[in-house]
């Protein structure tokens, strides 16, 4: 049976999701609970690779089962089994051709600036901390021009290897939450590093240093060097996947 | 000059307030950090004690203090020593009589259950977690009977050496926050556990142990073995202090 995990975690204690050799993953945690409790270990197949520090409110991955523990008891189990910062909060079966990762209809981040004249020592590793009181209208009309078909090579990290940069943005919004402002985008896809670039090039615009309708230049510009910078890991969030 | 101080902070990591012999603890982590900017050690006397794990989002302290830096930028020199978990929102200069304890008129804590059925990866050392749905229409129904002045010896721990455990309660509501239920409340002062065996009391209500209105009759009994479990540390938080 294919079967679909949706996990919950803090990214803090990990080098993201994807297995790596010397370094703690969340994937290899999650196999490391699913080898104790079904005695062998399946190969958890997830639905985004996630960077070192990044969190994720919903996480989704498939694995192939053949055993007769209920979805529900893999559930309770699997919280038994997990660390603290890490949690299941959901399986259940799947058709045989479902794949976590190309399946997914659309995913949504929320990255999280925590905006006050005194860093919180709540938010420390959950939000990234702006002293200066950011503009939130004039963010959010910087991310409308973030909505629709476009090339982000702009909004992508120098190196990485995909060939096709053309990603369907959905929406894209800045909104404030009390002291913390919001960043939420949904696509059908993301490029490596894209929200992140995102949210870097909204804070430029926020500073005064690039105007919110420059986006668009930046983004038919294809050139990365015209984006913001690199926002932190631990302002972001994988927030939603859908299939 | 008497200064009064206000912090923030995380106690998943200290001992609580109050200096201790080979535990770190705010108070002494405070000091830590005035001295290393005053030159000398000032006394930090605080608001209150708060135990070992108990967060607060508004402690008060005051201290004796007569160099020339200036309030504000106290605040930023002592954000800047502080470590991650501690953080200073205000420093300014009261009467020289003030006293950070004594002249305290109300103090609010807020007691936070993660209230659903799977634990958080992200409230593991901020909420208490309880899987069972909690009907908070019949726990507020029981917290209303906090409210006035009683004598609070069967919300008070064992071995407490405070002689007058008569307080006055302003109000004592459980409110639903989306998944998590706060208990809220607000008094001239506090026993010692107050709270927590407030907060578990309210969790017995919910699970049908204690009627709502047995309430009255347990806080007349002035016996702590009539009231529910102290409820864990690390799900309080001293929220408010009024002067």
């Amino acid at each position: 049976m294919r079967m679909l995990a949706t996990i919950q975690y803090d990214g803090s204690n990990y080098h993201g999701w994807q297995v790596q050799n010397n370094a703690v993953t969340v994937q290899q945690t999650v196999q490391d609970a699913m080898q104790s409790i079904f005695g062998y270990r399946p190969n958890a197949t997830g639905c985004s690779r996630t960077d070192s520090g990044v969190h994720a409110l919903k996480f989704c991955y498939h694995f192939d089962y053949d055993g007769n523990i209920s979805p529900k008891k893999i559930v309770s189990a699997m919280n038994a089994k997990l660390p603290h910062d890490i949690a299941m909060i959901d399986c259940k079966e799947v058709s045989p051709n479902f794949h976590a990762r190309y399946s997914v209809k659309q995913k949504t981040y929320v990255y999280k600036i925590y905006n006050n004249e005194v860093r919180s020592p709540f938010n420390e590793k959950y939000a990234v901390h702006d002293a200066r009181r950011l503009d939130v209208e004039i963010m959010n009309k910087a991310a409308s021009h973030f909505v629709g078909e476009h090339d982000f090579s702009a909004f992508c990290a120098a190196g990485s290897s995909v060939e096709d940069n053309v990603r369907t943005v959905y929406s894209a919004k800045v909104e404030r939450h009390g002291d913390e402002v919001w960043f939420v985008v949904s696509a059908n896809g993301f490029l490596y590093n894209m929200v992140r670039i995102m949210a870097g090039t909204l804070l430029f615009v926020a500073y005064g240093k690039i105007s919110p309708d420059e986006i668009e230049a930046i983004i038919e510009s294809k050139s990365r060097e015209n984006a913001g910078i690199t926002a932190p890991a631990h302002g972001l969030y994988l927030a939603d996947v859908e299939y």
